[in-house]
């Protein structure tokens, strides 16, 4: 068998993630490598640790990168806080928060779940009301739920966990760099994140921060694996039921004893500190502005299509928008004539709102004008070949009023 | 702060992994992003399960990639395959042997150990006999175990768990492409490797191939998640103790059904196809040949050094020799001057041998004639310099008459 080089054909990638990467992070992360212990190397681990705590907003010494995708960053953090039995509850706003949920029993956790409608989020008093229900060790909620892109407002929900002792867990994959993130004012207590949506690099690296008194909750199940304890660790707790998910051992290896855990992915470093170093030098404040200000436009450039939206649009994620299928159109078909005339990928969705609403991204490196206004045109063009009455440039123009406003 | 782009000091990396990438691997890698499900990723999907069936030698329909380091591939075998109490058994030489009991410990098994010293692998009759006494459900052994440099035959083994009906699981990250492999003839069942070793690329993807009997015994433990299962989906058997690392879920998301699972990591797989792509073209036997002559000019050479060889080298992995630290020299000092003075990494090594031995490998891009002869000129100088009586040029000379020979 005779296979080509790599050579992707030119996409637009506009769905709620994985987006086009960065360009500036795809070339750093064609830099060579060198040792996992080597000098350099350390000094890379350790800035990008420092820079991460700037994109998360904390303090958190225990600040880094767990090797695997997004999915990753939450398996490591549910299954190194929870011991089996444990009480954890979920308030579910969408499939990321099912997810949550699953991810939750599968550490044998005793699960707990509240719900609302997809399209809305939860109001405090209903969290705090489970939360006095409950009872729970752990409460673990997404952010920004791309399924329906509705963006979770924290700041109570992490003063109701510290009021009631409780250890709030933050899915933070697809809002992070894009909306406004406290880490620390809001009382987070562990969040992870992915690269490929605001952060604009490519999926495959999962940013992590730790509170120290979540810290402390891991730390007393640490067991350092034979091969690597040199004397009796002293360990006590029930032992973390995955070795590659340990954030215990992980932060051994992140620490000033760089103890042997995996091989680093060093090129997944590379392109996750790169993500990190230019937010840091756009300036966050700056990054989540420009987030709000393209999906703003992208927002009304659809109205100016004449399509409806989705869910309560006063909640919505900056960087992600559910617009509904005009009756009689085929979403997937007019997807497809999106990626096969025009080269741009916009999202379908999952379960209930699969073939009834598009979602449409502009995040990390896609939040941008010229990103936003083809889209619009492209979308206009399929529409009309679809037999949807769409005012001839309403989107682009709208979009426009929204620029020069 | 301000943080300065990536920028790596130019190293030669000539220990036991990781090893400088070839130039291909990373160029394949800063190729832009589609999305995640579209026609050209689904191909390069399908693309690199064909080419990961050469270079594991089997036709199995499962052969795919893990989103994570090798440790990440292990961990996804052995969780998916054991099922709390079940009987394994892990035959020890080396302290990734100890890793394997250590993760199938973490998965709940039963765990029965059997060891050889450090420097040794085992004879069939001493695995037959305690397959015979344990009548263990799954068999897990390392291939190549990096800290001894040995290299285990598996031949008999395989047939050894053929004939008692045990499940053979092996760990071949440091040996896959450069030693001989052979998943369908040895009768494996599952097999996972990383790239960062004779593949030639970084570490953060595990490859992973599974037999059909093994497929059969993950698939009777599939419990497809609540936000992706649109019926009742016939779930028995104990659910997977990790949803990332769930094997059958991953198959479904590999398969036609290309069912969502995680965000596949796109550059890491651009990566993995790219390693594979080489190697094809290179043509696995003479991959194994290339590594198997340049280990074997390595291994003359520090021997031409007047250094001796740790361990039974008759059963020597190609791609990395342990040589013995001259008495009187500081290990670790003398690797700091082959890096600082010379940049090249060779690699210090575990536990028992911390201190007493050097590894030095010669495998992926830099099983290369000009890798081997700078390594042999820099520990000739940096011996010289720390007192060692070596022969000028004996190094290098006895490597020269490897390659004329």
């Amino acid at each position: 068998m005779h296979t080509e080089p790599i050579h992707p054909p030119s996409r637009l990638l506009m769905g709620p993630g994985p987006i086009t990467a960065d360009p500036r992070v795809l070339r750093a992360m064609s830099a060579q490598l060198v040792g996992q212990f080597d000098p350099s190397m350390r000094a890379y681990m350790t800035e990008t640790m420092t820079l991460y705590r700037e994109v998360f907003r904390t303090t958190n010494e225990q600040t880094f990168l767990v090797d695997g995708t997004s999915r990753a960053g939450i398996e490591a953090a549910l299954v190194s806080l929870i011991e089996p039995g444990d009480r954890v509850l979920v308030p579910i706003f969408g499939r990321f928060g099912q997810l949550l949920a699953e991810i939750a029993g599968r550490c044998r956790a005793e699960v707990h779940t509240i719900e609302v409608p997809w399209g809305q989020v939860f109001e405090p008093d209903m969290v705090e009301q489970a939360v006095r229900r409950v009872s729970p060790k752990l409460l673990a909620i997404v952010q920004g739920d791309t399924s329906t892109t509705m963006c979770q407002p924290l700041a109570d929900i992490g003063r109701i966990c510290r009021d009631n002792d409780v250890l709030l867990y933050c899915d933070a994959t697809a809002t992070l760099g894009g909306n406004t993130f406290e880490m620390d004012a809001w009382g987070l207590d562990i969040a992870t994140a992915g690269l490929q949506k605001c952060l604009g690099g490519p999926s495959g690296s999962a940013p992590i921060s730790i509170s120290p008194r979540a810290v402390e909750v891991i730390n007393s199940r640490k067991h350092v694996e034979a091969g690597i304890r040199e004397h009796d660790d002293g360990a006590r707790g029930t032992r973390i039921a995955s070795n590659y998910f340990d954030l215990a051992m992980i932060m051994d290896y992140w620490g000033s004893r760089r103890l042997n855990h995996h091989t680093e992915a060093t090129t997944m470093l590379y392109g996750a500190r790169e993500c990190a170093r230019l937010l840091v030098a756009e300036g966050i404040d700056h990054t989540v502005e420009r987030h709000r200000r393209h999906g703003a436009a992208m927002l009304a450039g659809v109205r100016g299509l004449g399509l409806s939206l989705f869910g309560d649009v006063t909640h919505k994620m900056s960087n992600v928008v559910a617009v509904e299928i005009p009756a009689g159109v085929d979403g997937d078909a007019a997807r497809a004539a999106m990626l096969n005339d025009y080269g741009i990928e916009i999202g379908t969705s999952f379960g209930p709102l699969h073939g009834r609403v598009w979602r449409i991204g502009t995040m990390g490196y896609n939040a941008r004008k010229d990103a936003v206004l083809l889209t619009l045109a492209a979308l206009e063009q399929v529409l009309r070949a679809r037999g949807v009455e769409v005012t001839a440039g309403g989107g682009v123009g709208a979009a426009q009023e929204v620029y020069a406003g």
